[in-house]
């Protein structure tokens, strides 16, 4: 059988192979694999060799959970967060608390703040931060569909939970004058959280005691 | 079989979705993520996260070439090692030396041995190592292929260049036993390389050197 399908797989050179096969599957793998962050040539290579001597199975499932991921996952209409439906599960859930809106920097971070289980509002999702070398500013965070959900009438208090990096504290300082000009509360953790650090990977204990000190 | 399972997997959706997609896309990402060697639960949500925020194209490409590795990288019939076709292009490459004969644990062993450029004979890839706790013994290395493969008549020397670690070297004697047997000559890498550590990762020169030294 695996030497049916070996001569059956040799075929397919004729076509179009000419050119294309000059980086082979395994090369492709490779490479491709390298796209993920944190993995270079020896990671790559390692991963690769692993999945086609031992898990070829664990490679095929990751191959449809990205096509899947990648084609499925939207942004929130409302919250900008990873959804699969219009309004993502956690914007459609009415028992939650719809005079605090926490505004983070991505879906990972609101991810974090959700495991403390110490917050029960909404969330914007920013589309990163502010940083003016590349060129991003307060329009590309998309600010004004942030003033637009937090002027629904409901909205009382605005928590900025940006990271307390530079950038995090520049877009804190930005949205937070932005949204006071329109007459909205905005508040921001304690800085019970350690200052150059993402929120991410803030231990939740920290996380949660910064969310009790806002001010 | 394995492209019927493929198949199964990329249409989940019409048969039992309705429960299945409790485990969200993104969530499925994250899990199968997790199958990849050395990638726990935060590195597999970094790299989710990654994915779908910063590079879909990544995704999409890792995916095609996950499917794409998976159905096409077989066994080569005489060193199997990983090829696309029945025979790789190492084995057809008439340039080399067929006196020599190379024997690695693994592709990536392979991969390394190559990389020295010291190297101008052929290889047999075995499909392990020696392992009694885990069953496996000389049959499921393929020692029967090897002898049949340095039969040959043009073989004049076996290379044993499986790993210094204590399977490795039970193998190389197992392997050396047999070969000898048959009234073949079977040679050993030289002591150069480190004890205990994998073929993978010795540096080149010190593989090169071993080389040489061979005894």
């Amino acid at each position: 059988m695996l030497r049916a399908r070996a001569l059956q797989l040799a075929q397919p050179d004729e076509a179009g192979s000419t050119e294309v096969t000059a980086l082979n599957a395994l090369e492709q793998l490779i490479d491709a694999l390298r796209g993920l962050p944190g993995v270079g040539q020896k990671s790559a290579q390692r991963m690769a060799y692993h999945l086609l001597q031992h898990d070829r199975e664990a490679a095929l499932r990751l191959s449809t959970a990205l096509a899947a991921a990648a084609e499925r996952v939207q942004q929130c209409e409302r919250c900008h967060s990873f959804s699969e439906a219009r309004i993502c599960a956690l914007c459609e859930d009415a028992t939650r608390d719809a005079r605090l809106l926490c505004v983070v920097e991505t879906p990972a971070d609101q991810a974090a703040m959700e495991r403390t289980g110490s917050y029960r509002g909404y969330y914007f999702v920013l589309q990163g931060r502010v940083s003016p070398l590349d060129g991003i500013g307060a329009r590309e965070l998309g600010v004004a569909q942030l003033l637009e959900r937090a002027a629904d009438g409901q909205v009382e208090e605005v928590i900025l939970a940006t990271s307390f990096t530079a950038e995090g504290e520049v877009t804190a300082h930005v949205l937070s004058e932005t949204l006071k000009a329109r007459g909205l509360r905005a508040t921001r953790l304690a800085r019970g959280v350690p200052v150059g650090s993402e929120l991410e990977y803030v231990d939740l204990g920290t996380i949660a005691h910064a969310l009790v000190d806002r001010r």
